[in-house]
């Protein structure tokens, strides 16, 4: 997915980064690329009986991030209710010598908006599309395309990129000076999500390739 | 962290499963398995300006889940506030034949409850070691301990584990039976998260072994 234009999102009072403001940003395509790294969003709102956080799969095209899910479904019906998306991709875990400075290596980007309802059938088949690419680039071509039955059960929800933020920690840990002769070993322990080779559906006729990720 | 005996939480209006119940389950053993393998969790309140998620880690311990921060932090000062607390794990791609059947293969725990600020300093401590050592088993032992300044800018919330459900979805795609001849390759693409060698501080004074994870 093509980023946008380089542009700094405004600070609201959702967005200004209130701790530790050297690890933050409000850059679009800072945001837009770990948006885009992502594979699972977590969803904020307030239902009925207080706050609700509903993880799902989402995908960010142009200056917007779209969730989906069945008309019925929570999600489904959030059509112009505020939302607090949230993308947390775990890079490593820092080990200090004193318990208090550990730590973790993450990116993490925070989008607050309304979410509104995609009725343009256009804008449905190019975001349902740009979905299932993202979990497997070129995938949307070769599937299946969706039924008018099927997007009639899907409902699309759009949460314009206009109140962002981004905070991330790189680097080594921060110990205080007097504890760096203490005992033990310090640095970090890098993560990574990785693909294992693809299991065949036991259903799966043909010899089809096998993608990579 | 050992886990509680066997034990079924009641379904309330806010963990009932409405969807796809057969991906649930209220079993208390099988919510702590996913709490203990996940690293960050994302927790949902209602702010000033409406739904806030917040990424941070955790650790579960007993029949609590336990969250900390800085005492002036929006999580610090949570004491006696409604939280919903979401863990996922991220297993698999699914990718079916149909676009509209591509799904994730994923463990999901949603925990609901009151924070409780603890004031109980063994509590405090015990906790915070649980915290470290699960990161690193063992690792609490060696590194230096919190200082009781460190323990007073340390604010520790319980949220009792009495409301919570899983949901889970394993195995390959599912897709329409007239969709099994379309010409492309289904099943899943299993995802791990991999520790890569650790890398030592830049400031490590001796040789200390690197942790294996």
């Amino acid at each position: 997915m093509s980023l946008p234009p380089a542009r700094t999102l405004p600070e609201t009072d959702r967005t200004r980064l209130l701790r530790r403001r050297q690890r933050g940003s409000h850059e679009l395509a800072e945001i837009c690329e770990v948006l885009d790294a992502g594979l699972v969003c977590h969803v904020g709102f307030v239902g009925a009986h207080g706050p609700c956080v509903v993880p799902t799969t989402y995908v960010r095209v142009d200056e917007a991030v779209y969730l989906h899910g069945a008309p019925a479904s929570r999600l489904g019906r959030a059509d112009g209710q505020p939302l607090c998306i949230a993308v947390t991709l775990l890079d490593g875990l820092v080990l200090a010598r004193s318990a208090m400075h550990h730590s973790m290596n993450y990116r993490s980007v925070i989008v607050y908006g309304e979410a509104a309802l995609v009725t343009d059938d256009r804008e449905q088949l190019r975001v349902l599309a740009a979905l299932v690419d993202r979990v497997m680039p070129g995938r949307a071509a070769q599937v299946r395309p969706p039924s008018p039955a099927e997007l009639a059960a899907t409902a699309l929800l759009r949460v314009a990129l206009t109140e962002a933020s981004l905070k991330r920690r790189t680097g080594p840990p921060v110990d205080d000076p007097e504890d760096l002769d203490w005992p033990c070993w310090a640095g970090v322990v890098p993560l990574v999500e990785r693909a294992e080779p693809p299991v065949p559906a036991p259903d799966l006729r043909g010899a089809w390739p096998a993608p990579a990720r």
